[in-house]
């Protein structure tokens, strides 16, 4: 776009330094190009692996974030609506970032429901959980450092599990104070199941219902409205490495081992339930949608066939 | 994407390991593509009432989910406008996930509608209301199931129509004191005549304004529009189905037949005016706009037609 | 999609049926048909006018139907954001259902600009002036019908132009308190400056920066911004048409002519300004970066001949 | 579209006008033609520096002006939520504006990113900060003339930097009281970082994750998320240009040299963190994602070559 002599205005020295920039510039290049070498990693599921790492560090920072400023600000800087438009978006972006290489999946839930459907191969399962739930102790660790000032300040030299003045929700979920631990896991398995079915049917190749290149838009509104409409009783964690990997971190950071004992061990249900709802979520899927797409374009595979012999036939008799 | 050997620097046994694992994997195979014979469903109307059951069930899942969020939460997590941008959303995602079965009508107006334009035969007409209100029902018991310790702790061991704790208003729709019967059935014909107007602009073949694709997401933000507007009177249902399916559940769950009653019969405005309100849209439209795009394409395929004759005659004449 | 014989297992008498329904079809769709010769409008011109007019009417219904339910509900159904985005997604419906038709200009200071770069014929500009202002008076109208009881209620038997029950403000725009009339005219000039150039930018056939049919909904993210920073001075009418039609409509309708005369005769200032606003933001847009952009198309075409030119010549001495 | 004689049923003295109105319109095509000649910038680094410079005024523009909205109507016409959408969608509407002519940059650290990668050259780094910057220091003009009353009222008659009623936040960031000078810096650093890994996701040749066209609607949410998610401790700057730009409009303009040693000299932080952020973001991107997809491409080359070596060979060898 630029022709080489356009900043010719500007520079009156043009020729001697356009020299020394092109020099300078053809060193860049070869010290970026030596760089991408150096880094460059050959094997494909590790890139995978890390891919989903940064997806779901991306995903926690900007999620729990988004619960920090709401809690440290009082309300001032956010309210629960702003909380579950950054969880949508960054599920969004994180998928934008991670997509391309590893699908873009951030949820141990996710990989589990594509690998029962033979999408995935089952040996990337236990993989890519690892690094989904590193990736979101990452992301904790980010939140933790960006509000260092602020948890200190609202704790008041404390960090607080339960109670008035608690920090530990910023980072994992914990159930709100009428729920039963029965209602709470039935309710991680009714947020997972909507999730899985919508999931599904942007993704279903024979469904198809979203222009290539918005399904990482419309898995963030899923998650924006699983988050207006099913979030009151525990937070909707609906993701076990995003509940995990956090917890690990305030369990680690200071916050101590309560992160896990607090309300009848409720850190359970989180990293369980999910794996239930994406077995629900598929079966309402693949029994009110998914089989019969799949179905009928057999069908009509069959009947192409069919008319094809057909056709040889008139054609090889005709000759 | 994966090359067979990607997976040997993390499998040591790596060979044997990888046969066991093709093995399982065509066993899973095997086992999916069973299911998918076994319920496969033959009966192509069948396959979109099931389409729009499970689309409508979604559309009140998500919607009347979040009202319940929004009131059982005393507003810390959620509010009217949260309550729009879900049931604008729901809308957008029911839509994605039926629509190429069923077309994801999700409301009887809007079937209805397509009928009365002759765009969808008549005989789906009852179909379609039926599982829609199933939907609609089904939908309100897994906003019932999920919130259920809630709703007992926010009625304090009572379910209540009409008063102060009273958390019928989550699943259907009752009038602001304000609104004489009158004005709600005007309302009720307004709301589903806007939403009527934009339908038919999104979908009419000769205006055509969105990409492919989109229509879903515009469909919602026409919902949202309708909820940030029209929503202060009862609550815009709109739609038969999405508020008798919820009634009907509620009626059946513990509220009782007050759900009814209540309101000198108010249960009846959404079931009947959303119907004269698709009639006031249709006209509307197709007054304004609709007849006047289809006349200019028909004029011009008529002077199409007519320059092709002349031209015809023309090359006789030469000939 | 469907076969014929599909409906026949839910009908017995599938034969006789079919024969009446596909009879009563023919008829329906004769009889549409019919409808549609009978109101097609042959005239260019007036159909171009109805499209604005209901498209000023979709705008207003919606737009000032959302300040109704904020003020009416005392902020318990709305807020200022919830007004913004119904303001921004009522443009966007708007233009999605009138665009194909009239361009959905909806402003007079959108077509006054389109005017004045030549790319709308002058004799549009005064009829398009009148049919937005109609619209826009129809709009109001069927706010007042939808809301008519509980502005009763609001205002305690009253309609109030200026004070504490004051409903006036749901129709037109009045100032803030601390606004002078000097810095109300500017801010109206700043705001369709703002508004005039993001449009120029996005239907610019040089610059081109949206994707085909995202238009309507990019022109909405404009109005929705212009809300969310302009609009606290005197609700950013920054449209002509928008604040008289329904000022007008006040006036009849039982506010009486202080609608006019409050605020010292203020309903001058979004009548005037904007056209002045256009002219800001045509200069602003073309001089930083429109006449660039076409400037550099036409160079680039010049070349393009000269070379044609000069291997014309080539060819022609080679021959 | 419009035939030459749509007019004639308005128009009874067609004939004579039509001829006086295209002979206007003639005269108005060429003064157009020839405005645009005389101002046509031919100089393309001069036209991308104006084109950052609207840019920026844009961004600016609308993001401090929804600040204001918020603090001067102490809340009832703006909430941080409102703020972080239109920041967001600022920058949406800045790069759809800038972004065919300069690339939309908007942001020094962008710009250094794109240089640092060897995308652009270093020569535009320091033009296109000072353009930002003025661009910036316009925008900040513009919403001081716009709320000028507002201001003067809301300070009652003062312009304070810091304090009860202080105005200066509007324009310019100012750190929360709980924030160090160090855990700002880090803040900054975090948010900057964020904002570049997302941008290089979005811009990566390589990645190509959004559908051409939708970059800018992408960026967008990307900053609506960093306000989501990241602005409880300063406000969110992560940008040179918009925080030093209206600093030094603030300066100027009466509220003194306080708005650069306010809280020990906070402005430097916004001025170099971003810088420290953006390399912090390259390495990240580059590192975990970005030349993985680079290798991987120039692998897949290598290997289409070698494969046709060895085909020529046998070509040869055959004949």
């Amino acid at each position: 776009m630029l022709s080489p002599d356009t900043h010719s205005l500007l520079d009156h020295t043009a020729t001697s330094r356009k020299y020394y920039s092109n020099h300078m510039m053809r060193g860049q290049k070869e010290i970026l190009e030596q760089l991408a070498g150096t880094f460059h990693i050959q094997h494909v599921l590790l890139r995978q692996a890390l891919a989903e790492c940064l997806g779901t560090l991306i995903l926690v920072m900007f999620g729990c974030g988004s619960v920090a400023q709401m809690l440290l600000s009082e309300g001032s800087h956010g309210t629960f609506l702003s909380v579950n438009l950054a969880f949508g978006f960054a599920v969004t972006l994180a998928i934008l970032v991670s997509g391309q290489i590893s699908g873009g999946h951030l949820n141990p839930a996710v990989t589990f429901t594509l690998c029962l459907l033979g999408r995935e191969p089952w040996r990337k399962f236990l993989l890519f959980c690892f690094f989904q739930t590193l990736g979101a102790f990452l992301g904790a660790a980010v939140v933790f450092g960006m509000y260092y000032d602020a948890l200190w300040d609202f704790g008041q030299g404390q960090l607080i599990v339960v109670g008035k003045n608690a920090t530990a929700g910023i980072f994992a979920t914990y159930p709100a104070k009428h729920l039963t631990l029965v209602n709470g896991f039935f309710d991680q398995i009714i947020g997972t199941a909507a999730l899985i079915v919508c999931i599904l049917a942007i993704v279903d190749p024979h469904n198809n219902p979203v222009p290539k290149g918005l399904e990482a838009f419309t898995v963030g509104f899923v998650v924006l409205v699983i988050g207006l409409s099913m979030g009151f009783n525990s937070g909707y964690a609906v993701n076990p490495a995003r509940d995990l990997g956090p917890r690990i971190f305030t369990a680690v950071a200071g916050w101590g081992g309560e992160v896990f004992t607090a309300n009848t061990y409720w850190f359970f249900v989180p990293i369980c339930a999910p794996f239930f709802g994406a077995v629900v979520g598929v079966l309402m899927y693949q029994l009110m949608i998914g089989y019969h797409l799949e179905g009928e374009e057999k069908q009509e595979q069959r009947e192409e066939e069919e008319r094809f012999k057909l056709s040889n036939i008139t054609t090889n008799n005709d000759a």
